[in-house]
């Protein structure tokens, strides 16, 4: 197959008719795109690759790839409170092929349209393993962002949504990957599904940050242990979790049963929910925005002061438990 | 070897004590990094790619990777008149190795210190083929920059430095790859650097911008037939290129002789140089503003009017030739 790296961009990444953004001067087809601002708005910029066999088997429906590595970008932007604006994507393939590029495209445009996010740019380039790279730049129309670094002792813990269904979903891809047979019922199929079209919590986000409601946040993509980690270190301070509280789906619950739920709840990636910490004197006001906002969300715990090195202690009917959680991590 | 990529990133890109930004309010760490604008700037936006083995060959010293990998980004940056302000950086690496990662963070920030320009973020991935993608982002300080779409009828067409030397290097580079044992003069060793060193024409870009003397501009990533072939396309006119006044280097005339140089010249690739079109009424200013900044610049032809399709013309002693000429593309 021979189509020159031009032709297929025009052809298969045209805005025309898409989601297009006031802010956006210039977009695809010079040296670089042209954006602006108004004064008082702040940028939020955020990076996420997606690498054949490492993030994605082969056979990935190219819509689900796009889609979801659109996702994971939004759900950065979600987690500081800004408002999607537009990507750039960087994509490599190993060779041309129109209906994988067609899925691809649709994929991504359906995501970018939902959320009125605006494709600036990119590079198309040739290599043996595909790749997505997204950049994904939002705004924040008030000088306040749902920031890492700024949890309190005190303050309760909170997610959103359901946890683990995201790392069972990929359980479950990796076993029918590895050959096994199975017949898809509808649990099987939502866990597969919260890990290819996770949805990014992007008006809970924007809402915690226009009325400054969370003191810190996250958001889950390699799991409430190691991303809460993360607060923790950069906010000094440590936190205790109740066990008997993890939002736990019925999917999964059924699938899995209670104890290898939970685990999959704490020790999960993917889930791409919030995390955030909220001061108890705040607590009524976000139960009433958040209830307009429909959107579930539970209370699991709540920062404690820094021990020694900050970590995560997890209790059960009251009791704490002796119990170690890491975050998934590249290389390790 | 194992070590987390969180350990990994900290080590190897910290930014203490690296080039800072006033703009940016929040940098490697959270979600997202948050920049801000003043209400009169604009901001560019370019992302661009580098695969091992479709970009470089895997004996590359890392050094040589993470300048050129900037640098690409830069000339972009250069070439819509915008001020390099701060990168992200995607970087997928089949494995953990610390010479390697220490030799990559130094080529990366002694570019970066160079242009005064912020790390910001990025995402570090595991996967078999080493890849570095970098969106980078640079201010505009006036509503103006350097279109591709903007070239006039009569504008003389110029391009800074000399053509053909980033190719020519290519050429030496993939000899040496496929075992050709040969000693480096100093005139291969000139034309390897100039495609493992490109230096991006900020300087020349935002002098362009500020006094608005360019009609249309791109950087010569692709080659001057490719790229001057994409002003000539988003312009709607055609060109008349002189032979002649090809500016090219001594060490690539020696070496090739100048029938082949010139064809280095005009189909190229890499060379980072930027070409641009200037009304012939601003002919004196231009000559008077690039004078100050002492950069090499050659007016090589003129912009026709538009032909059935647009495209190059090449003339030399005032006659014209019949050849003809594209740019490369992936996937060709």
């Amino acid at each position: 197959m021979s189509e020159g790296e031009f032709d297929l961009i025009r052809r298969y990444f045209s805005t025309a008719g898409k989601a297009s953004r006031a802010e956006v001067i210039l977009s695809i087809g010079d040296d670089c795109a042209l954006t602006k601002l108004q004064p008082h708005q702040t940028l939020a910029i955020t990076t996420d690759t997606m690498v054949e066999n490492s993030h994605f088997y082969p056979d990935i429906a190219p819509y689900d790839l796009a889609y979801k590595a659109v996702a994971t970008n939004l759900s950065d932007l979600a987690a500081m409170g800004a408002e999607p604006a537009w990507i750039s994507l960087a994509l490599t393939l190993p060779r041309v092929d129109s209906s994988w590029l067609s899925e691809f495209s649709r994929g991504l445009f359906d995501i970018l349209d939902r959320y009125n996010v605006a494709l600036i740019g990119g590079d198309t380039t040739q290599g043996k393993l595909t790749t997505v790279t997204i950049t994904a730049q939002g705004i924040l129309n008030q000088d306040y962002a749902l920031r890492r670094d700024q949890a309190q002792v005190g303050d309760f813990i909170y997610v959103s949504g359901t946890l683990g269904d995201g790392l069972a979903g990929f359980h479950l891809l990796r076993a029918m990957q590895q050959g096994e047979k199975r017949a898809l019922d509808s649990d099987r199929d939502f866990l597969i599904r919260r890990n290819f079209h996770p949805q990014p919590r992007v008006e809970l986000g924007l809402c915690l940050a226009r009325h400054r409601l969370a003191n810190a946040a996250i958001d889950l993509s390699d799991g409430l242990g190691g991303d809460l980690g993360h607060i923790l270190a950069r906010s000094r301070v440590s936190a205790e979790i109740d066990l008997d509280q993890l939002p736990l789906s019925e999917p999964l619950l059924r699938l899995y049963g209670r104890e290898q739920a939970e685990l999959l709840g704490i020790q999960g990636g993917e889930d791409y929910e919030l995390c955030f910490t909220v001061s108890p004197s705040r607590q009524a006001e976000l139960d009433r925005h958040l209830a307009q906002l429909q959107v579930p969300y539970r209370r699991i715990g709540r920062i404690l002061p820094a021990h020694s090195s900050p970590e995560i202690t997890f209790i059960r009917g009251g009791k704490r438990l002796d119990i170690e959680v890491t975050g998934f991590e590249h290389f390790k």
